[in-house]
């Protein structure tokens, strides 16, 4: 079977993906609000929260646009902070809808800094929201959200979080936390294909939802949380994707949340480890590198297409390349959802025969 | 099994089914590529059209604010032509993107009628675009599509239709009637779970999304087209649904498009014979009914909430009640997709039943 290492999609157990062939039901009736309901009730327990919990039908970016839209008005100032393609995502999203951003950008295979958001805050006392990833795929960079929301919170500013990677396989208490909006996607740590954004959203969320007057319809968490409350969405769902859902939340519960994070950490330990000892260099600052992706520095003389070419082509394995401006640069190894040590040991052993091909002599 | 007669969700033949369960790969690789190019070529085919083609990850729904928010401005005047509830939730999207919507609505169960759209666009000559639902499953009326477009081809209106329900079931050449923006749900006709709008996008349209100022992040049809050319979508797509679809268009093909119109045609008859001998009286306008469900008016006596559970629970066949203002007035049997005459035989059988102990003697 092909070892689908990259960022998400991610690859599925047998239990959900038998799920996926369920036959269809009716939306409106006791059978679906029976699901429904257990994906909420599990998904909240995920994001350690007692907030409203939805789930839409969309990918992750649909689910920051569901954030944006529901928060915020055209001319709202917002705070920006961005460590990669999914953080510009995130500001160009509220930019296209009106907000007034703050682009607050810190250099690639970082993560923010405290102090430089401090003084952001200082310095536009009118931001009405921060925007912060959790977890940048495009780097491989966990931003210390703790510490942010901390700061955030002092500032008393709505805090609106991108975990589309991270939720379901590092530690994120959400209410803890204090964190207002906070969006996944069910294809990454979740171990279910794509077509669902889940998003909690706190009470001075729904305050802020109150004013907020950016233009929404299909993504309209008002309409979700009436249609939730008797167990249905206001538009058709992706019923496969919550059928699965329901069996990943089960087998998450099974293994133990504490268990899950605990797995992720070890076998980024082990992915990083592995990754040195051939002679590379890490991409992302290590004090803050991700325990979902890997993201390894191309040295001199590696050409990365063609690896990642010999990688799928020889070996079955399928790694991530570098996005935009860092493609060529770098390579990504995602492990996250359903991964086991054994995954990225057998992705380091055919590194250690496809290097050479590509130019690069392995450390022996 | 349970015989799902609503309008959609609709039941999916094993073949699709089993796509559903397929293991996830990379959505940006030549795999995917492959799947995500037979889909667009297969939908030009049901389509009937040469136009460009996108698949969207969202409800019919999100596919219906697609074509409002990529083709429209604030403050554009549109008109609004109604027949039930998904015509004016199509009004309702527009107006909430901040078009001035004149809403031209009809009485429920009847069609529109051209002569009203004629003089609407008389006395309104700054009208840019005509939104109209092609089949109205709230009501169980077809609407003559192709008269209407050739009436708004004559005022050189852009024309968007809602074809959610009826595309893949009825008989509809984009190309031929000048439709520029149809929108559909693959959980309609298409014998696949829900989780994909499909769009169709004509030059005419092309022009005046270079015009359009709505906002637009997840939906915009210009990131659609320049990721196609890579065989790929903007976003994560939902994968899965994705497969199953390139099963469906296959049979569909194979079954060949003017017998899957003529077996729509065909059950739909059979159906509304069955139920005028049941002595009931159709909802819809018969000359209009549509042929993908057939909607039934509650007679003098009939408890049609009782009736739908007694249907549920106790004959394993789940049909549509009335929606909104029509709840308790009427109930609709969902004949579209995957349905033979059987299916709809046997629905009748079990009305004969459930029918009296609702309230409702049946004619003998």
């Amino acid at each position: 079977m092909t070892n689908l290492r990259i960022p998400g999609p991610t690859p599925c157990p047998d239990e959900t993906l038998v799920e996926m062939s369920r036959q269809m039901i009716n939306h409106r009736g006791p059978e679906f609000a029976h699901s429904l309901n257990n994906v909420t009730f599990g998904l909240k327990q995920v994001f350690q929260t007692t907030n409203d919990v939805f789930t839409l039908t969309a990918s992750g970016t649909g689910g920051l646009e569901a954030a944006v839209v529901n928060m915020l008005s055209p001319g709202d100032k917002v705070l920006a902070v961005s460590i990669g393609v999914f953080g510009d995502r995130f500001a160009t999203i509220a930019k296209t809808y009106g907000a007034e951003v703050i682009h607050l950008s810190f250099e690639w295979g970082k993560a923010a800094e405290l102090e430089a958001i401090r003084k952001a805050l200082n310095e536009n006392p009118t931001v009405k929201a921060v925007l912060v990833t959790h977890n940048e795929t495009s780097t491989g960079v966990t931003n210390d959200l703790e510490s942010i929301s901390k700061l955030v919170k002092e500032f008393d500013k709505l805090l609106l979080v991108d975990a589309v990677s991270s939720m379901s396989s590092i530690n994120f208490p959400v209410d803890e936390w204090g964190c207002d909006v906070v969006v996944s996607g069910s294809q990454k740590g979740w171990m279910v294909p794509p077509g669902l954004a889940m998003l909690s959203v706190s009470e001075k969320a729904w305050a802020a939802n109150a004013e907020a007057k950016m233009p929404r319809f299909y993504f309209d968490i008002g309409k979700a949380k009436s249609y939730l409350e008797k167990g249905q969405t206001p538009w058709t769902p992706a019923i496969s994707v919550v059928f699965a859902m329901e069996k990943a939340l089960q087998m998450m519960m099974e293994e133990g949340l504490e268990n899950v994070f605990a797995r992720h950490i070890h076998i980024a330990d082990v992915t990083r480890q592995g990754v040195k000892e051939l002679g590379l260099e890490l991409f992302a600052d290590e004090k803050y590198a991700s325990n979902t992706v890997t993201s390894v520095r191309a040295p001199e003389g590696l050409d990365v297409k063609l690896l990642l070419k010999i990688m799928r082509e020889q070996h079955d394995t399928v790694l991530g390349g570098g996005q935009l401006h860092l493609a060529g640069k770098m390579f990504r190894i995602g492990h996250l959802g359903y991964v086991t040590e054994e995954d990225v040991k057998d992705v380091l052993n055919k590194l250690k025969v496809a290097l050479p091909e590509a130019g690069f002599e392995v450390k022996s």
